[in-house]
């Protein structure tokens, strides 16, 4: 009999945000793939599984996305079920659609479980509503790994209609600010940059666009960070959620980034 | 000694995307104050709490903002936990800010604990990634309640540079259409609406900007939709996840809306 491939959303990293679902996958598995990033306690819950680590290390795949596909197609034409535990959502970038392309192409049941994707609980957790009212009734959310990806709807959106939240960008901060300056977003528009959300070694840098932009300091972070540009990027020093209230607490202690 | 209050995203609506955290946190209260559209089965890990419905009856609030707030101030000074449960994510519209300001005004400890956003998971479950490699690098999303939310936005917008998610937008999606075909988007971008993700009368309609504009029965739905516009929306028909099998099987049993 056939088996299934589950991909499912690990969320930001605190398996405490696992949904219960994603708990019940990892619980039933017979082999678990996960990414880099996936805290070693959401495969606690996966006991009975086979589990490897099929992400990246120091920024190169440990494994090709085809060689992924194809050991996830084998296994569950073995009968096995196969949970592909992915950061965030499986489908806000990270390839989710792919691999759920590829296992259609091979007729392998397949169902996909939304995660907490850490674009809007990276903000969140730091204090930051991506919308608020009188602030923000949309927000953007942008691969900032390349020029192809951000350039063409940075550098057309109306300054201040959107919080804008970028993924990947912290390498390529400047051009993203530029294009932003050039769409004609003001200089002092709140910026923040969070550092491993849900972490318990997160941190964060608060400022404007202006200095988002020369703060070189910023690249030294090894965890991933997460840019959110808008009003209410100032909201998170008001917001004292007890994690915000906790990761300040902490960023205080931190020699400025 | 004093309480807490919990804002807690309840996820779009199956209990099994409820997070562990949240289930926890339902658990411990002594009190819980539930939105509209928040499923009975998030309320029964609540067994040992008050429960008391604030949400939105037929578009109208049952109980104001400011007496929410109010309520949650009073309970959380009389040392009881206090479970603000909220449809999705806390800080994805639905005034989640305006209730943590409210409390930090009054210096009652408050912890927001992310929830899955529709925004993200209604696509999903439907077979769209909001992101696709070669499709959309970016996504937006945004209320469609006002013209003064949505307009800015959508008509500085670069035709297909960000996926389109339109929240609360379903009376007001000729506006929204309009905005975005005179922004250049052409009329055959693929569109979907998601009605009612991750209940079990799901439904969804699937067409072009141009057929969004001019099907008056979309709005004969009385579940909330959810408008997605852009080229991943085409990939509806391929991803056959298993949750979009079960709406793909039902929505055909449909007569076309």
């Amino acid at each position: 009999m056939i088996g299934s491939v589950s991909l499912v959303g690990a969320g930001p990293g605190d398996p405490e945000l696992l949904t219960v679902k994603a708990v019940r996958r990892l619980e039933e598995a017979d082999l678990v793939l996960y990414d880099a990033l996936v805290d070693i306690g959401a495969l606690r819950h996966a006991a009975r599984a086979r589990r490897f680590f099929v992400g990246k290390r120091a920024g190169r795949p440990a494994i090709r996305q085809d060689a992924i596909n194809r050991l996830m197609v084998r296994e569950a034409r073995r009968g096995h079920k196969v949970v592909r535990l992915k950061c965030g959502d499986p489908f806000v970038f990270g390839r989710g659609g792919e691999e759920a392309l590829a296992l259609a192409a091979a007729g392998i049941p397949c169902e996909v479980v939304p995660g907490i994707s850490s674009a809007i609980a990276a903000p969140l957790l730091a204090g930051i509503p991506v919308t608020h009212r009188g602030l923000a009734s949309a927000f953007l959310v942008v691969s900032g790994h390349a020029e192809s990806a951000y350039g063409p709807v940075l550098r057309s959106l109306a300054p201040g209609s959107a919080t804008v939240v970028v993924l990947m960008g912290i390498a390529n901060r400047a051009a993203i600010v530029n294009e932003l300056r050039a769409a004609g977003w003001a200089s002092q528009t709140p910026a923040a940059v969070l550092f491993g959300a849900s972490h318990p070694d997160a941190e964060q840098w608060h400022g404007t666009l202006e200095s988002l932009a020369v703060r070189d300091a910023v690249d030294d972070n090894e965890l991933p960070g997460i840019i959110v540009v808008g009003a209410v990027a100032a909201l998170a020093g008001i917001l004292s959620t007890q994690d915000a209230v906790h990761a300040e607490a902490e960023r205080r202690s931190l020699s400025a980034i």
